[in-house]
């Protein structure tokens, strides 16, 4: 289908079902409104429980106002975290000086947090996904709908698996996802950006009024400050967010050298071409629109290679010689640059393939942080064949 | 067509030209090198024309090695421009620090630095272009083959032009276009970056070999530090250059609001996708592939929009509360911020097709700077029709 073709297409069926989402006539029969509960409260995760609690106070027709927030209990000052956020409503670890809405309730326990809850949001470290879904296992109906907010996938000698596939087979519930140009800080400031949701509506659905679906969706995370758009392509917004990290990595080197907007501006365009070929390569139901389209595209990309943790690494390595995990160490005070990982992963899964070749930016990436290639080459290397093959 | 199948025919395509260009084997038919003039020499201009000389140097088989520059003459400190220019090999004026090629010879004289030339670049202001045209009608062979450097194009009650049809209409000879992101103070500083060459091989095409055609272009501006990618698309290039800088003033107003990176981001995402629909609807032929894929397109609208004249006259304008022309004036130390021309000649057009409400993002740069509406209206200015369509 033609560009042109599917916006037409995407602005008549998402326009007619956004006007339903103006009226609460289709809400008649839902048979109680939607409970919610989100997973996690780093400074994403609680920047986005925050959102979703100013929404189901303004929507109690649709959503039930309380929403649970799943917190990883930790002793700030001799007093335990949640109740901090429940007494304070503030979470001074992650998210401080962000007043957060008393609808809003911490909760140490998962499984509790989580009892009743008809929409799932996963916001927590990729790290912890495993621990949490099996500490989940058998506790969560059919019925429940998710949405992950996480960033990067399961890559293994299989193949590529999107976070919320890995959700959806664990704990057989469908799953979207939500991802965009969302840095976490701006965002909880109520400074505007957007967001893209990606939900595909799934088999068992109950039909409409009943059950999940796009509006319910706009309806949950769309705030003045926070403008979302929904769409199907789930696939297509996970593997933006993930392989971004890797271009970020590339643009910290070429700024670290000192080479500028253009150099960075040129890592961009490679960078996103190699993301869409990726997607069309190994997902091929994932949209070349989306990743020019939406903010978790393009968007997200230019937001995360204009500053942020990888792009401070690259520069660091740059500037001093240091070596990635050096680099990492010495700015992150523990915490890790995504694009590290994931630059492996995807080496090694393109490498299983013998298509290593058809990726030399991210190749580029990978043979400066694991091989001590330098960084000066990377014109040359990705010269040889650019994101799109020409010249 | 479908975007990887377009990737595929391209890569073939381009591929096989390439590498026809790699041997001079098909250059013996060709009856005398190239004569290359460039019209301009300002800091772009005299960086092209810098980038030309040194490939004309190396390449003599192909080109002649002299290689004109025509220069509006001025006098610094009592003497010529042109004169210290040929003597001391920099551009003082305009190019300070940068030693140019011996080869390269300033002219004052249009009419004697295009003489005999085969290929003419033209790199000036767009307010000298109608100027410039006029003198040289009458005077350049239609066998003659023009890139055009120049961002912006010619809007009036009859619609949009090219600059490079411009060109074309008034002297007769068939015009390509060069753009990219490419900050003239990085090019000339040899900091690596790429840019993007259109051509559309014209009808009256001598044949291989007797001819400027794709390898031709590339021989004549690939640097080791500045990658060229040879296209056919004169529109889709040519519209991203002149669009960029509207897009560039709305993301100064959010940035001068302190709404951040994301803000910045969500303004360049709903640019491109206006850059795109304003192609589609205008320029048919244009590609959309060109808009994310070329340097002229996504990358140029990033390096554009993280710094440059028109996101700095933007945020002055937020910070003080000042008129577009005030912080011009203020800012710019007489020259102009292009976007301020562009996004009123843009909106007049689209006024006259009663097409305004298609492009919310460029209607609401035109209103703040125009009409004094407030700039915090961004948000939902562009949220009843955002690029794509859809919400």
């Amino acid at each position: 289908m033609a560009a042109t073709d599917r916006l037409n297409l995407t602005s008549d069926i998402l326009s007619s079902s956004m006007k339903r989402s103006e009226s609460s006539a289709s809400l008649t029969s839902l048979d109680h409104p939607y409970k919610v509960t989100v997973i996690g409260s780093g400074n994403w995760g609680t920047t986005i429980a925050k959102v979703v609690a100013e929404n189901t106070a303004q929507n109690p027709t649709l959503f039930a106002p309380e929403v649970n927030m799943w917190v990883f209990e930790e002793k700030i000052e001799g007093k335990n975290l949640t109740e901090i956020i429940n007494t304070k409503h503030q979470n001074v670890k992650y998210l401080p000086g962000i007043t957060l809405p008393d609808n809003l309730i911490a909760n140490p326990d998962l499984l509790s947090a989580c009892e009743g809850a008809d929409i799932l949001v996963f916001n927590i470290p990729h790290q912890f996904l495993r621990r949490i879904v099996s500490t989940l296992k058998g506790h969560v109906d059919k019925k429940v709908r998710a949405i992950s907010c996480l960033k990067g996938f399961e890559v293994d000698a299989n193949g590529v698996q999107l976070l919320s596939s890995y959700i959806t087979d664990e704990l057989n519930i469908a799953c979207g996802a939500l991802s965009g140009a969302n840095l976490a800080p701006e965002v909880a400031k109520e400074n505007w950006s957007e967001t893209t949701v990606a939900y595909h509506i799934p088999e068992d659905y109950r039909g409409d009024g009943k059950d999940v679906d796009h509006r319910v969706l706009k309806a949950l995370f769309h705030r003045p400050y926070f403008h979302v758009s929904v769409i199907e392509d789930v696939a297509g917004i996970s593997i933006a967010g993930a392989l971004k990290n890797v271009v970020a990595l590339g643009c910290g080197f070429v700024e670290g050298l000192g080479w500028g907007n253009n150099a960075s501006a040129a890592i961009q365009r490679v960078g996103l071409g190699e993301i869409i070929k990726f997607g069309q390569m190994f997902f091929p139901e994932s949209r070349v629109e989306t990743y020019y389209q939406e903010s978790a595209g393009v968007a997200d990309l230019i937001t995360t290679c204009s500053g942020g943790r990888n792009v401070k690494v690259g520069k660091h390595m740059a500037k001093t010689g240091k070596d990635a995990f050096e680099a990492e160490a010495e700015l992150l005070n523990g915490q890790s640059a995504q694009g590290i990982i994931t630059c492996k992963e995807v080496h090694e899964w393109l490498e299983s393939c013998d298509l290593v070749s058809e990726f030399p930016l991210f190749d580029a990436v990978y043979q400066i942080v694991y091989n001590n290639v330098p960084m000066e080459n990377i014109p040359d290397m990705i010269d040889d064949l650019d994101a799109f093959g020409h010249h």
